[in-house]
């Protein structure tokens, strides 16, 4: 993994993680239902922007060199799989 | 809310955080990201549950209320948001 | 069906058929696939507008008079069901 | 664009085309909101089907080409793109 990737995925994912204890709270506190909702959104968005950030590093490193090294059919492969599992 | 719903939906929470931390682990020891992509897909999965069961304790709760109450027009603003902001 | 939603929807309709059958040239042509798949997913969206003006219409009327009427839990079920494909 | 790609591609508009009418029939008829909604939700994901074919072609064609011939930043951002549309 980039160095520059795995640093800003761990920030990020200090953010969802705090992100997520908040949601908790308002559970436990039963606050109302739609504002607990827009929150789990907003979660799950800042969850897909860490994807674009690890998928952004995986397509300049292992899909760069597996290409080059001919295993073009494994990495393709793998981003299809990816891209129809984002989908679902 | 629904007691049901704060007792399932606090549990949806507990579990969902054990999977986050799981993929701190992941980043942190530089897996695969084909790996670690695949289940950050998972969680957002298990936040779609939870919201699912967030939505249908409201429905059965604030939505019939809010209906019978003559509160139409605000419960059913509500729900279209909810429903635009998922498609987003 | 609320006469405003079937006529807004229908002007929809025409909108995504004709956009569709601009798809339908740009794959005969072989157009660069990036710009094609940019197609689809602007269509895709305005399939989801679409679909927000049918809830709406449905939310304002049979939602409503399914509550008053008694038949919550056929009505919110089927909201819950629709959220849920929405999802998937 | 492989021609394989294309073939199939045009098969599947045109299912996705007939799918259409048969809701823009629905709405003129004006059948139940609920069962036109689950039907435009089967068009999207049989739209997501085409574009997952689509990429598939492109993956194994302009991307492999591109990466070898040293334009890896061009196709690769533009992968990244799509799938950051993709999310959206």
């Amino acid at each position: 993994m980039i160095n520059d990737t795995k640093v800003e995925s761990l920030k990020r994912m200090s953010y969802i993680e705090g992100h997520l204890s908040g949601i908790r709270k308002m559970i436990s506190e039963e606050k109302y239902c739609v504002d607990i909702l827009k929150q789990t959104y907003a979660v799950r968005r800042a969850i897909e922007k860490l994807e674009s950030k690890l998928l952004d590093g995986h397509l300049h490193s292992c899909v760069i060199s597996g290409v080059k090294e001919g295993r073009d059919d494994q990495v393709l492969q793998e981003l299809l799989e990816l891209y129809n599992l984002n989908s679902k």
